[in-house]
């Protein structure tokens, strides 16, 4: 552990409270002693699966994104349930978004999307030997399902084409897994 | 555009203010006429650089980050400076945490760290050619710099060592390019 690095918490204020985000402003101590402060969001985990079918393609879903205002192509994702292993939580999301289930579900580890503000960890996952039924995605949640080849994918990827950052780590990491090139 | 996926504005309010955080919550009507809620951050957007030294080597920054309590080891980043364009924020920032300069700077594509709840978007460079100089971060800010051979970099990045979400996406697009197994 770097000490030298370190910062400690003064105290510590939940300024919002919403229905998705849970916000607090800390004091903390920095390493020379001065004091400064944190803003920053506390979050229960997500995960993302990269679905991967017998003939090398991953199944995406497209979707509207408020904030950005734009449709993005990603990977199947979702927050944690309360009580739920990351694993359940990525079979869970997958089968509800894509009405997919797999029995061959590698872990492709952990991702922090934005470690200036966030404590969310996003777990990633490759899922293999898919078998296909029916989505029943959330009432508040709509959503296109989407099937590209991987290498065209990789190749969106590193052409600026898909800027969501869980989807960008996990299909370079499947690709890599797969020699893919 | 897919006008089914879309979601439009009822309202929008700011629900808090802070130092780095600028947060909203908006009423807005889904594709099928219901109403839900979107809580989000407003972010002036963020640039990060992996800087590849003539022998295949990154310079990393080693920080502690707060939200999550730990160290992490990052390629250098930054927020854009107010009326600065991303190519002159990934030239500030590398200077500032690494003292580099260089002269072969590429666009690696961007990123959105978090579509679900910030508008932020992280412009990726690879820096080349580099040349060394004198770091001056800022007064609150205490970082380590440590070079990493890329194939050992990328290893981490598999081996879920390395979990920050632009230094992954970043580094593998970097690999991809230079053809680094």
């Amino acid at each position: 552990m770097d000490l030298n690095l370190t910062e400690k918490q003064v105290s510590s204020e939940n300024v919002f409270n919403g229905v998705l985000l849970h916000v607090y402003k800390d004091i903390i101590e920095l390493p020379n002693g001065d004091n400064s402060v944190r803003e920053y969001i506390k979050h229960q985990g997500a995960v993302a699966v990269v679905p991967v079918t017998d003939k090398n393609e991953i199944i995406a879903v497209k979707q509207y994104r408020y904030p950005i205002g734009r449709v993005t192509v990603e990977i199947p994702a979702g927050k944690l349930d309360k009580g739920e292993t990351p694993l359940e939580g990525a079979i869970r999301e997958l089968s509800e978004e894509t009405g997919i289930t797999s029995d061959d579900i590698t872990y492709l580890g952990g991702l922090y999307p934005s470690v200036a503000y966030t404590d969310e960890i996003i777990h990633m996952y490759m899922a293999k030997n898919l078998v296909y039924g029916t989505s029943h995605t959330d009432d508040d949640e709509f959503i296109d399902v989407v099937k590209i080849p991987i290498d065209e994918f990789v190749k969106k990827i590193m052409d600026g084409e898909i800027l969501d950052s869980k989807t960008q780590a996990a299909v370079l990491k499947t690709a890599r897994l797969l020699g893919i090139k």
